[in-house]
């Protein structure tokens, strides 16, 4: 299986050390991940700048290829010119917070799987439910149940997995639940400060108020101590809406002269 | 009408110009939009740097507010921040260039009007579809007409519209079409050059491969002289493969110890 790794902590950060480290258990892995940190940068790429690719040891060792830009950049360069042929799958984290409800549109870390299942190469987002996280080994074995599992069953062209788990023991861990992107959101708030030069600035923060009961929700499952995996694909199409403006006759609003 | 408009190419743009001055025709607006271009930035929000608000000024007018940050920064800052209540509507654009097919994907125009959406605001993102675009004052009557639809209709919540308009001369316009996020996709080439110190780098470039040849698509209209209309949500649920998954008992992978 040749697999591809990428993230939006950076090159540098623990989780995905903790991934490469599981995953090299069942194919050959190759890392091309972002240079800094690029959280909640969502699905992002970079055309106004051009891109530089740097080799990154750890340890001594060569750990794999650092891209001076985006997680869907990462998944780009490295499909297009760092492996020389697409990967089985692309992996992207483990990431260091959670990746459930509105915080999948946000996400850098689904975006770098998602760019993957744009390019028709199926794909993970594995998150741990906590900034500070600190449970990564569980959530690196469920990663790899899940690769091994996508490449026996296949997924549809467009799809991938998110995949949230509770930064728990696994002695403290429910159970596994397929689920739905939930509803929870951001309460924000931009703190108004000022700098040494008595100017204005807001820094962004807030609370994400969870309202997700619906235990089909992946916000509820992680909540409640369960691994959530829900698939995401990247049609926008709003069917509901779509079929309920069919009686508002829109073409009726322009008369070709 | 209170209108909120924001923009992905920046405060200064011709298009976003064009859009305020047809839609002061129809409410009262506010312009919170980027102070440099953010093309293809996605759903980035600004997290570990702070944001800025300056005043920006227009042939000696105060024009609106520029935000040193994403489109979708503007629109979570104009609505908390600079408004003193909610909007009755938020229109981003007039993007200089398509917003179809995976575009919406990568679109900050889209993300603007999406993160409208996830704060229950109705929205509107209207591109024109060339990035030499020229025919803006269509595009404008576009986006007013539908502005009040909306706020006769109602959307509902979560959902906005995402409006292509061809970059032609109103009198080539064939109609207005209701469609769905179209399969199209980039050819992406990394192009690799060297700098003046002998080190590579890469810039993004590709071709859209446009494979939307069923009528319902977005990209099928705007290629066919028509203007594209579609919902879209932030849900990105993938049902179908959410039902097939049922028979994969993923439950059965873990075991609770």
């Amino acid at each position: 299986m040749k697999i591809l790794v990428s993230n939006d902590d950076g090159i540098d950060s623990i989780g995905i050390y903790h991934l490469v480290q599981t995953l090299k258990e069942i194919g050959e892995v190759t890392v091309v991940a972002p240079l800094k940190e690029q959280s909640a940068v969502g699905h992002a790429i970079t055309m106004q700048v051009p891109l530089r690719v740097i080799k990154f040891y750890k340890n001594n060792e060569f750990f794999g290829y650092a891209v001076d830009g985006t997680p869907a950049d990462c998944v780009k360069m490295g499909i297009r010119n760092i492996m020389n042929e697409s990967p089985d799958i692309v992996v992207s984290g483990i990431n260091h917070g959670s990746n459930t409800a509105t915080n999948v549109i946000y996400s850098g870390t689904v975006s770098a799987a998602r760019e993957a299942a744009i390019m028709d190469v199926p794909s993970i987002a594995i998150s741990v439910t906590s900034h500070g996280a600190k449970h990564f080994s569980f959530a690196a074995e469920i990663a790899k149940k899940f690769s091994l599992l996508i490449n026996e069953k296949g997924l549809q062209k467009g799809t991938m997995l998110n995949i949230n788990v509770p930064d728990r023991l696994e002695t403290d861990i429910q159970g596994i639940m397929l689920t739905q992107q939930g509803k929870s959101k951001w309460d924000d708030i931009y703190e108004k400060r000022q700098d040494p030069y008595g100017r204005d600035y807001y820094w962004l923060t807030g609370n994400l108020v969870d309202c997700d009961n619906d235990p089909k929700m992946d916000q509820y499952a992680v909540r409640n101590n369960f691994v959530s995996v829900s698939p995401i694909h990247f049609d926008l199409t709003d069917y509901e809406t779509y079929n309920k403006m069919k009686g508002w006759k829109i073409e009726e609003l322009f008369n070709k002269k």
